[in-house]
């Protein structure tokens, strides 16, 4: 047995090593690559696609896991971890055809600088044929499950494990049922933010990106941070950790999203090491990623004892925008809750109804109630319906994420469930160091750093997400402590 | 047979995209990479290039071959070519075992940042052990090969293949012969070069870079410059060209560092597209693809014609350094004849004898002539010899090239080829271009382009090199054209 768990890991040690250099080479895509390589690249990633989806389907994969079966049953240990995820994954991949893997993530990348230029033009028609390829791919995926009660649970499985449609359904409910009034009640259009659009110059914006991910806490030999036009974080392991982020000359929003990526770059970083060759290793979930991204960017960076700790630095980087504004009005400005039309330029109040849209709108075209040449309209519909605003074109309307560019069909939800945990996760870090604000005020992030590597971080993808936000909280997901923390952030009255 | 072709040639595709994810990586390494990313770098390519090496030693793959080998007769045919060289790298790599190839993959890897550390410190005794291990691992490679007379040979092929030491000491001793006595008597310390040191202002250098390739031509969506150590050309393909430079405030350097890479970029654009997923479809050799860099430098960047054109944007550029310096002047001051450290900073008549040094170095330790711990002596005597100059530290000597720090052992002797078959490619160009320097005085390089895409870049690998240079020109490689050119363009009296 010692030497099936050996073989078993050597294999999966490849697997994992295409899947990170899949992930450097998709970075390198939307950063660096020369556009007209997309048509290498999809040759190339499919491949790669192609030989990991071979190594793991592989009949050897089968038969040592069914040897190394009876580790399964031990609840804690890294082994145990192991061969219950990749029991779980290959079941999975047995069913989908090595010629649809390479597909679907061909059609991907071939798709993405099309949607580019589609949103530079404010085009739907130009995307919408790569559009319709990517989702008639993710049809033929689901398909290969057999009769399911609910398609879209095959796509969200993907990105949130173990996760149904139906249970999202519930919490999102519930989040939309007290949203919308609370946005109604805390919409703010008195508050002055103006200061916050004008002129933020570019090198300035790089260089406090800079320093606050400094200030955090990271690695410098182990970090880059780059421009790209939608930001993300990636890399190749615990020791190569890139962030990106999109300067916009005109709003300091790119600070906000770099603390975001900062919180995936920490728990890429703290992930646990003596696994890193192995799906184990890897994150938990998106889900859980996102936990992490959110918390940074909200819980601290939009928080007062940061502010109270950062912002002369601000005022300093910033003097023609900020010189004259009293610490006060920018935390009310950087708050301010007022429905708009991108999602990642979203406050923490209005954000949810962007993703509860996105995840409508995804099940109505996987069930075949939306047409993807309807899709702008039915988007245009719901943002009236949600936020209340009306969508000027479709660059500011479908075609601002690259989500579905990408093949990232059932990935949007993962924002919410992501966001509500944070403060989950938050409300536990308050109770075990009392003093966290104290030290926030004091720009010192440690502990914080810490308590997350030890909590949520070395665990890794041992179990599944839910499994990990009990084991750092005590309990699963709960869309109450979000809304609470929300109420209370923004001084709204009881809730109906 | 046809299907036997259709399998042999999508098994070919697979090969190439993983060499080519591996070039991506490669250069993402030495320019955008962590530092501390050297780590997991090291496992994905040796994964990688494990799975590509048990791709092409597969049974399978001389199952085909056999099946194939009527096609090879046909001299001229792509399939012809295809399944020669196919054959070719077959029977070498079964040879190999998968272990040691992944291995020397590795070490390589691991290698890089241990070298970077120690030029910048000039500490040879912290690279020796990666060195050796380097040797180490090529000396179990050649003992793949069985009994041969010369084991320098196996390590040649791999960067220059069908060429034997034999051959290139023979060329070599014509040079050497011919060089020393000729540098002696060019050598001109009266020469008033001291302008092209002092300040250089990087961003104008950048600027300077782009704009000369944007002048020699090239599809800005398909290329990208950005600087680096150690200059290098890499890319996934002829629509994703990488080219870098290295940045020296204090010369301008990087300039004809940028058109030597020019001169690799466009090869790597020009080649053939039909076979582009194919081995045939890459570049023939290192030697050829160096002939390519340096009448890019050398041919056009050194010329008159060129400084003719372009010398007043470069004085617009470094206006502090260049200003009161007249265009004859300039070009003397680039071409002075002048025994130095660094061989990638060598003018044209010294240049070879960098090279020559190294090749011979090589052989010495490869054949137990030299221990890598004498290397430093052996190399700083060499230079003495040679050069007549003395090495003051092992960064300007010995540790000076990234070469060997990535296992590139056998790799230079193709620079000095490729200088040699540089002057016999540009006299045919001269002869099928009566106008070609007029062309350059008005900065017009299509012609030039052209040429090289007709008759050089779109053979790709589908010939050996010196029969992918009989097809350019008519002669396989002779020193002497390039010694004549030297003569003639450094006006030296009759050769002894």
């Amino acid at each position: 047995m010692a030497d099936a768990l050996t073989q078993l890991k050597q294999r999966l040690a490849k697997v994992t090593d295409i899947e990170r250099v899949g992930r450097v080479l998709s970075w390198d895509q939307q950063t660096m690559m020369p556009p007209a390589g997309s048509r290498h690249r999809a040759d190339h990633v499919a491949t790669l696609r192609r030989i990991q989806h071979e190594l793991l389907v592989d009949g050897e994969t089968g038969r040592l896991l069914d040897e190394l079966q009876g580790l399964a049953t031990d609840p804690d240990s890294d082994d145990g971890a192991l061969i219950r995820l990749t029991r779980r994954e290959y079941e999975k991949a047995v069913r989908v055809p090595t010629d649809l893997r390479a597909e679907m993530v061909r059609a991907a990348i071939e798709a993405r600088p099309i949607w580019v230029k589609a949103r530079s033009e404010s085009d739907f028609e130009l995307f919408r044929p790569a559009l319709e390829r990517n989702y008639e791919l993710r049809e033929r995926y689901i398909e290969c499950f057999g009769n399911v009660d609910e398609p879209y649970d095959i796509l969200l499985d993907d990105f949130e494990p173990e996760m149904t449609t139906a249970e999202v359904r519930e919490i999102f409910a519930e989040l939309k049922t007290e949203l919308i009034p609370l946005i109604a009640e805390l919409r703010n259009d008195a508050v002055d933010d103006s200061f916050l659009r004008g002129s933020f110059p570019i090198d300035a914006q790089e260089r406090l990106a800079k320093e606050v991910v400094g200030l955090f806490g990271y690695r410098p030999d182990t970090w880059r941070l780059d421009p790209t036009e939608h930001p993300f974080a990636s890399g190749a392991g615990v020791d190569d950790i890139r962030i990106t982020t999109h300067y916009d000359s005109e709003t300091m929003k790119s600070f906000f999203s770099t603390m975001h990526e900062y919180g995936h770059g920490l728990y890429s970083q703290q992930l646990p090491r003596h696994l890193e060759r192995l799906p184990t290793g890897g994150p938990c979930s998106l889900g859980i990623h996102e936990s992490q991204s959110r918390l940074w960017e909200n819980l601290v960076g939009r928080s007062r004892p940061f502010w109270h700790f950062f912002y002369t630095r601000a005022q300093e980087t910033f003097p023609r925008q900020l010189r004259t504004v009293e610490l006060d009005d920018f935390i009310a400005g950087i708050n301010r809750v007022q429905p708009s039309l991108i999602r990642i330029k979203a406050d923490e109040v209005t954000y949810g109804m962007h993703v509860i849209l996105r995840f409508e709108l995804e099940q109505d075209v996987v069930n075949g109630r939306v047409a993807i040449p309807d899709l702008p309209d039915a988007w245009n519909e719901k943002m009236h319906e949600y936020l209340g605003i009306d969508v000027p074109n479709d660059a500011q309307g479908v075609l601002q994420d690259t989500h579905w560019a990408s093949g990232s069909i059932g990935y949007f939800a993962t924002y919410l469930l992501g966001t509500v945990m944070s403060v989950q996760i938050w409300q536990k870090i308050l109770e075990d160091i009392p003093d966290l604000e104290g030290q926030i005020e004091r720009g010192e992030f440690a502990a914080l750093r810490d308590w997350l590597g030890e909590h949520v971080h070395r665990y890794g993808r041992k179990f599944s997400p839910q499994e990990t936000l009990r084991r750092a909280t005590g309990a699963t997901i709960d869309a109450k402590p979000y809304l609470a923390y929300l109420r209370e952030k923004y001084g709204a009255g009881v809730a109906a």
